[in-house]
C-alpha cells in the first residue's frame, strides 16, 4: 500500500482478489475490524444463530463492466455469486438481499433485463430475494449499475466444512471447465466486435453441491469456488490454510479449446482467471468415486473431473504437476489480472 | 418513470424515497421478485429461520456525499443504519456484513478514518462485522466509496410490531429533534465555507429500542426510523399501511433553531429531511407514560416527545395541525429532495 510518493492511494489491484487485496485486509481493515468470526476469511461467515444452530452470512458487491456479456448479465451473478458462496460453506440459503446503486440515465429497459436475471436464477436456484435498497447517483457518479447482494443461510448440525478438514491423500474434483466467466466478459469489454463462442459459466451451484454432500455424508472436507483469483488463488489459499501441499495435476485440468485460445489472445492464464459457475470439492479419498459419480449425474457438472490432491508436505504451497512432466508452485495472483469482471 | 421522448432513464428522484421510488418498486422492481416477505416492504425482511424462530434480514447501499461530514462519516451512517432497521423489527443482531467499493485513487487515509468509525459505531452498538468484500472500480467511475451493509438478527418469540397493529389512540413518540443528519450533509456539500452548528445526529438505537420494548412489553405496536423521505414520508406510510389517519402536532414537533434555520436557508420542509439517530414509537395510551419515562432515561432520547396520535378516522391519511391552528395533509415526498444524503 505504499506509493513512491505522497499519500498511499488505492490502486485496481487492491480489488482483484490477489495478494494485494490480502494486503489491504491485512493492513488495513482486519485490525480495525478485528473478531473471531470474520478473521476465519471463508466464503461465508459462520455465526451462532442465538438457539443452539449455525447460520451461514455473506455480502459481495458486482461491479462487472460490461453490464450484459455472452452468458448473462449482472444481475445473473449477482445472484448466484452469493447462492454459491453460500452454499460451498454447506449452507441452504433462507433469504437474499439486494441492493442496487443506480446511475442516473440508466435506461429502464437495461435495468429490466437485470431484473429479469435476478429473478430468473433466483428462481433457479430456489431462493427468494427478501429486501432490498435501491439508490441513484449522479451521472458519472458511478457507472451503469452497481449490485451488492447478502445472503443468510442455515447450516446442517454437524456439518463442518473448513481448509483445516482437508488431510493428506484427500482428493479435488472441479465440475467442469475453467476460464469462461472472465474471459467472456474480457472479451465483450476489449474486443467487442469479436465473434466467440466463449460464454460466461455463471450458474448457481447449490443444488450440484447438494448433490456431492447426500452422495458422501461427513467425507467432504471442504468446497470453495474460484471466483476473482481463479483456481490459483483458491488452491495456494487452500494450501496455506491447511498447512499442506496442495497438489495439482495439468494434464487433468479442465479446459475448452475456444477458452485457451481467448486466454492466449489476452495473455491470460486460466488458472488464475475467475469463474461464477464452477466448485473445487475436496474429498476423502474413500468416498471420491461417490461424489464424482454423483456429481457428474448433475447437468451443472456432466464433465466432472479430479484435478489433483492434498500431498503429505506440511509446508502450505501449492504445486502444479505440468503436462511436459516440470514442476511448478503456484502462486497467489498478485493484483488485479481482470478488473472488474464480477 | 415515462419520459416525454426515447427510452425511459433512471433519475435522481427514483432514489429519493418518496413517491418515485415507490413507483420504481411498484413497476419495475415488485413485479419480478414477487413474493410475501418483500411485499411487506418492512425495514428488514422478517424470515422463518428453519427452525421455528425467526429472523431479520436488512440491506442498504450508502453513497453519501461528502463522505465526511460534521457529526459522522459514511462508516458511521452504514453500521447505524443496519443496526437501527433491524432494531426498529424489534431483532437483535447476530451479524453484520460490509461490502466496500472503492475508487482507485482514494487516499488511503480517508478509507482508514471510514474504518474506525465502522468499528467505533459497531462497538457502540454491540455488533461484529462477521464478513465483507472489497471491489475496486477505475478512477471516475465510482465516486470515492460506495459502503454497502447488510444485517441479520434474531427477532424474540412473541414480538410484532407491524403498521397492521396500530389502533386508534395510540401514542407517536419521537426520540429527538428533527433533520439535522440532512442538514449537516448539505450544507457540508453545498456552503462548505458556512460555520453552523449543525450535526448529523448518526447513532446506533438498538439500546434506547430495547429500553422502550422493556418498559411495555408487548404495548409497542410499530417503530420505524425516519430516514429518506423525513417524518413526513414514515408518518404517510403508516397511514397508508396502517389504513388509519395518522395525526401530527406540528407545535410538539422538536426542531432544534439552527437547524430550523439551515432548513430555511436550503429551501427544505424540515419534515421531509432525513434523520440517521431518530425512531418513532407507536405505544397502546395505556403504556405511553411508562414508555416515555424510559425513553428519556436514555442519552439518546433525553428530549423524547409525543408528536401525534393514531386518529379514529380510517382513510389512510396524515394530517398534521399546524402551530396557527390549521390542518393539512402531509403527503409523502414526491422524489429527491436531498441526493445522496445516505
Amino acid at each position: 500500500m505504499n506509493t513512491p510518493h505522497g499519500t498511499p492511494r488505492i490502486m485496481l489491484a487492491h480489488g482483484g482478489g490477489g495478494q494485494l487485496t490480502d494486503e489491504l485486509l491485512r493492513q488495513c481493515i482486519m485490525p480495525r475490524l478485528d473478531n473471531a468470526v470474520l478473521n476465519q476469511l471463508l466464503d461465508s461467515a459462520i455465526l451462532p444463530d442465538g438457539q443452539g444452530g449455525r447460520l451461514a452470512m455473506t455480502i459481495d458487491s458486482f461491479v462487472v463492466q460490461p453490464l450484459e456479456f455472452p452468458g448473462g448479465n449482472i444481475g445473473d451473478l449477482a445472484v448466484a455469486g452469493t447462492v454459491n458462496d453460500l452454499a460451498v460453506c454447506g449452507a441452504t440459503p433462507l433469504g437474499i438481499a439486494l441492493s442496487l446503486v443506480l446511475c442516473e440515465g440508466l435506461p429502464i429497459p437495461v435495468l429490466e433485463r437485470v431484473l429479469d436475471a435476478v429473478a430468473a436464477t433466483a428462481r433457479k436456484a430456489g431462493v427468494t430475494v427478501v429486501t432490498g435498497d435501491t439508490k441513484v447517483v449522479g451521472h458519472g457518479q458511478a457507472d451503469g449499475i452497481f449490485i451488492t447482494t447478502a445472503g443468510v443461510g442455515r447450516i446442517p448440525a454437524g456439518l463442518i466444512l473448513s481448509p483445516t478438514q482437508v488431510q493428506p491423500g484427500d482428493m479435488l474434483i472441479i465440475n467442469g471447465p475453467l476460464g469462461e466467466h472472465g474471459l467472456a466478459v474480457m472479451l465483450a469489454r476489449e474486443m467487442p466486435e469479436l465473434i466467440t463462442p466463449v460464454k460466461s459459466d455463471v450458474a448457481p451451484l447449490n443444488s450440484l453441491i447438494n448433490a456431492a454432500l447426500a452422495a458422501a455424508p461427513g467425507q467432504i472436507r471442504f468446497m470453495r469456488d474460484p471466483t476473482r483469483g481463479g483456481l490459483a488463488g483458491l488452491c495456494a489459499d487452500l494450501a496455506t490454510h491447511s498447512g499442506y501441499r496442495v497438489v495439482l495435476d495439468e494434464t487433468h485440468i479442465p479446459l475448452r479449446p475456444e477458452a485457451r485460445h481467448a486466454a492466449d489472445l489476452l495473455g491470460l492464464d486460466p488458472l488464475e482467471i475467475a469463474n461464477e459457475g464452477k466448485v473445487v470439492v475436496v474429498v476423502a479419498p474413500a468416498a471420491h468415486d461417490r461424489v464424482l459419480q454423483a456429481m457428474r449425474a448433475h447437468p451443472l457438472a456432466e464433465s466432472a473431473v479430479t484435478i489433483g490432491h492434498i500431498g503429505e508436505l506440511r509446508d502450505g504451497l501449492c504445486e502444479i504437476r505440468t503436462t511436459i512432466g516440470g514442476r511448478r508452485i503456484v502462486a497467489k495472483p498478485y493484483g488485479e489480472q481482470l478488473p472488474r469482471i464480477c
